[in-house]
């Protein structure tokens, strides 16, 4: 007999992601219960500071059963409370001197308060004291101590930004979790609750911007009926400390501004671009931005009208300057009339542009000079601009990064590139020092699971805490992550942290084999495909990098070679003995080659071309 | 101060489709607690018979706060017992008489059994079991009483079939509602709990087949990598009646198999293809068939080798018959080098087609004769070949059908449609007597509530009901939809299902004003684009079917005209009196014009052309 009937099973579907708060067991409940007896949140009331009580409410009520009673004031031990100096009299009466942190700092501090034990959550704006909140519920999720906390912690890099390359129609570039989750078409009037989910995501882990919209950008983005899609986002995001970016095209002024040039120099062009800068501005007051993709790939830029890339920049930074904004202009650049191939061309043309920037405009660098391959050095660009503000830019959707479905945790990639060091200013000059900014490249779509797989969402994540401090182990980060998204159970913890941080070096073993990296297939970039050739560019196939004929195999980038090593600021490898052009497989396409049976790799040159 | 924590909103997001089962409330509560007190499964167990326990207990559990237990002997009144004679002894003594309804009915029952009142869900197959569980379960949804039941259903059109144009690569040509719910790149590993809440939902309205390719077809899902995935989602389908069919490209043969053509009365051809149907009855012993779409807006079809029709449809059929397979084989085809336009063609080479089919082949036709408007009159094809069985095609997603936000219930379209008397066989032939299936293009797309909204939800279910009952009232549809999706309160129901009603007419007067159809902009096939003329044929622009002038505007398909009203069977209106070419714009579309201030709609030609 059918005698059972079949467990109505609920897949846990991601969607969630790491904020999930599930209910707290054992030792931990009581301590939690009692170091989180009540909350007592700021008297004036504004939409960032309700976010956080809602946020405190929902995470303390999942992991503790209940949410704690609100108080007006601490009524017992355990008391949390949380806001600004301007919103709180409790927390201006305690003198945090928070003005020390940078705006977007908090602290949290355990504390006396006449005669109960309180924890305080506070910063000096509304937005800190959500990013606090956030961190505070990531303490009971990865089940550590209430007691004693005297946590300070603020950004290191001020631009924290998803680029997402979502087309209009809802195609994504280089996206495996969906169509975009932007709806243009049922915007302004339908807000999906997922935009909300989004912006409460990211500022979960810090994250203060997003470009909404394809580097390959296309100019109706820019025009009113999107605009005013665009301000029912932003209206969305604000109270969460996220603030929006378009993409901009270079030529919309002939697409979109009925002009007949869009040469940067002209007038009516620049006057278009203010005019369109000041329109935004009036809708969206808290605008981030532009990123521009100019002259790489077939998109349009300066260089169509002779001018440089500092010409084109710093027309739409003076647009937007009067309202705060910034320009991201891109380095991933390179010109079929150039002879040198793409490593080495992002630092000719720019090096010399050096100081001819606008100050609100930052440079964004891929993390290596090719394409977000598994392993690059880091891009010579780096420390090679010290009068230009430098984004970084790295791939959080996974183009040559592990395929989409399998699990490589891309971390140590970050980590690796962040603490390379540049010796720009002599030993001691990482990566991370040079940048005033990270774009990660998003790998967020409508799937349920928003990353296409549970394990692609800690992409997303270490990319977001990792911008915030680069100094993270991103081990940490990942215990971190799989605590929250998973289990805190050591026996479940201790092997899946083994396999994310291996799995990024078994993708560099798969995509790159011997070091030799730009494999993939053409297309789907997945692969493999050392065979590709031809096409209009030779440095887009992959014999161009592997050189493979009947005498060797491999790429030589020192002076005996293409030299692109000599980008790189002493001491430099550039006088390395090769015996010939070609070098042995063992170690093909590392700079420094010392044997036969195995690839040394150089870690000042986070290894492998 | 900031004193109530807002409330945690979890919206509806629409996932559960009509299957919500929330809780009864007031007096319906006792009186289905008593009527469904305990469940008797059959005592031998099969897949479907075990979902069809699943689905009581989780509906019933839902419903009335507790599944009833199990038992397995009717112990008191309200006891349950389902199952077929084969699985269930006790069913097996009521001698139902189940042999006088088709294999795919059932029957519900109010029965005495041993001094209690019992119901009984029965069927001679397990699949009729499933469909009568969850019609007994619709029940309970739509508040209607469980006493003295005596229902009976069989479906009166043996194919009932979701055709979706999904591609390859998770695009969906006019979709509208996120990427293919098939992810291909993860299968055959990864089986997405939505492929079985997709089977359910359409076991829940009756369809039984499911076209997962587009159309527009790619060989390559016909290659081996692809039918293993294509394997394990039939297993998937299995229990719940749904057979999964392919569409072919008629190409094929070249393109994967090696070929040097794909002339259908080539021996290798016709033995590739017989090889092809047996690589994948081996892999899927239930396979439906193929849907054809060749010859048609640059389609490869036998055309190419200056075979027609019934040859390349006969060489797919004999490959499947074998194996109890069908070819539904598109009419909507159209030649460049055809005089007369698209309203005619398909009736031009079909008609004289009639009788040399294979009895496996069904030649699916379009509601009308031009493509999915809001309104056409019935396909001319319809009732026009009595020796070949054909298939209804209408469209659920809305391409030209109220973009994709609108509320626009496609019950009426496919009702008029249904409904249409073709005077075939003398008064009294409607369209839904001349039909052996009926093929729906899916609104179903990855979006979490799979149709882009809760009202597109409607178009799926009730696609589903009619074509299990094309006698079934659409307005009755309507409203058993709002009560199990929405509400059962009168004061929700009854303007709801109002607006729906009346949505579809709202459709038709915008997007064809004066019965002017195919007004539509090009691409989005939204609009409006009455001025879209140019491109590589006539009969794709707007101009082409308003022949706007400064003398009047419409087109004539009378014997003045074009003709096409001839296509019809007499009684027809080819000799109406019309005074020029161009009929004035009262009456613009229309066959009959009888004034001037309106627009007399003729429901014989359903409506305007």
């Amino acid at each position: 007999m059918l005698a059972i009937a079949a467990p109505l099973a609920f897949a846990e579907d991601g969607y969630d992601l790491w904020l999930r708060y599930r209910p707290v067991q054992g030792e931990w409940l009581e301590a939690y219960r009692s170091a989180a007896s009540e909350i007592v949140p700021p008297r004036a009331a504004s939409p960032t500071l309700e976010i956080a009580l809602s946020e405190l409410s929902r995470g303390l009520g999942g992991m503790l059963g209940a949410a704690p009673p609100i108080a007006s004031e601490p009524t017992k031990d355990g008391s949390l409370i949380f806001g600004t100096p301007q919103s709180s009299p409790l927390i201006a009466r305690l003198h945090l001197d928070l003005d020390r942190i940078s705006p977007e700092g908090y602290v949290i501090l355990s504390q006396a308060y006449e005669g109960h034990r309180v924890t305080v959550i506070a910063a000096s704006r509304d937005v800190g004291v959500l990013y606090g909140t956030f961190q505070f519920l990531r303490l009971l999720q990865t089940r550590q101590s209430l007691q004693h906390l005297a946590l300070r912690s603020a950004p290191r890099v001020s631009h924290r930004i998803l680029d997402h390359w979502d087309n209009l129609d809802r195609t994504v570039e280089r996206g495996y979790a969906g169509e975009s989750i932007w709806d243009w078409q049922k915007l302004p009037e339908y807000l999906d609750p997922r935009y909300t989910d989004y912006a409460r995501a990211c500022a979960s882990v810090g994250i203060n911007g997003t470009v909404l919209t394809n580097v390959n950008a296309s100019a109706v983005s820019l025009t009113a009926l999107y605009l005013r899609k665009l301000a029912a986002l932003a209206k969305v995001f604000r109270p969460y400390g996220l603030r929006v970016y378009l993409s901009a095209r270079f030529s919309a002024p002939l697409e979109i501004g009925g002009l007949k040039t869009a040469d940067p120099l002209d007038p009516a062009v620049r006057a278009w671009w203010r005019a369109k800068a000041d329109e935004i501005y009036a809708l969206i007051p808290d605008f981030g931005g532009f990123l521009v993709k100019a002259n790489s790939e077939g998109q349009p830029g300066p260089q169509d009208y002779s001018r440089s890339h500092a010409d084109g920049a710093n027309m739409l930074a003076d647009a937007v300057a009067p309202h705060g904004g910034i320009v991201m202009w891109r380095a991933f650049v390179y010109s079929q009339d150039e002879p040198d191939d793409r490593a080495k061309q992002a630092y000719n043309e720019f090096v010399p542009l050096d100081g001819k920037f606008r100050d609100n405009v930052l440079l964004q660098v891929k993390n290596g000079a090719i394409d977000f391959q598994p392993r690059e050095p880091f891009h010579p660009l780096f420390g090679a601009m010290p009068h230009t503000p430098l984004m970084l830019e790295v791939q959080i959707t996974k183009e040559y990064l592990g395929f989409a479905t399998h699990l490589v945790y891309l971390g140590p990639l970050y980590e690796e590139t962040l603490r390379a060091d540049t010796y720009a200013h002599g030993k001691g000059s990482p990566v991370a020092k040079q940048i005033a900014g990270m774009a990660g490249v998003a790998n967020i779509g409508a799937d349920r699971d928003w990353s296409g797989s549970h394990f692609n969402q800690a992409n997303w994540y270490v990319f977001g805490r990792l911008a915030w401090d680069p100094a993270l182990s991103t081990r940490d980060i990942a215990e971190e992550w799989v605590r929250m998204t998973f289990s805190n159970d050591p026996a479940f913890v201790a092997p899946v942290v083994a396999m994310m941080m291996s799995s990024r070096e078994a993708a560099v073993d798969y995509m790159t084999p011997l070091g030799l990296h730009h494999q993939m297939a053409r297309n789907s970039h997945y692969g493999p495909g050392p065979w590709v050739s031809g096409g209009p560019r030779a440095d887009w196939t992959s014999v161009y990098y592997n050189r493979a004929d009947a005498q060797g195999i491999g790429f030589d980038r020192t002076a005996t070679g293409s030299n692109a090593v000599a980008q790189y600021a002493p001491p430099s490898p550039r006088a390395l003995p090769t015996s010939s052009a070609y070098l042995t497989p063992c170690c093909c396409g590392s700079i420094t080659c010392r044997g036969t049976t195995g690839c040394d790799r150089d870690v000042r040159y986070g290894m492998s071309w």
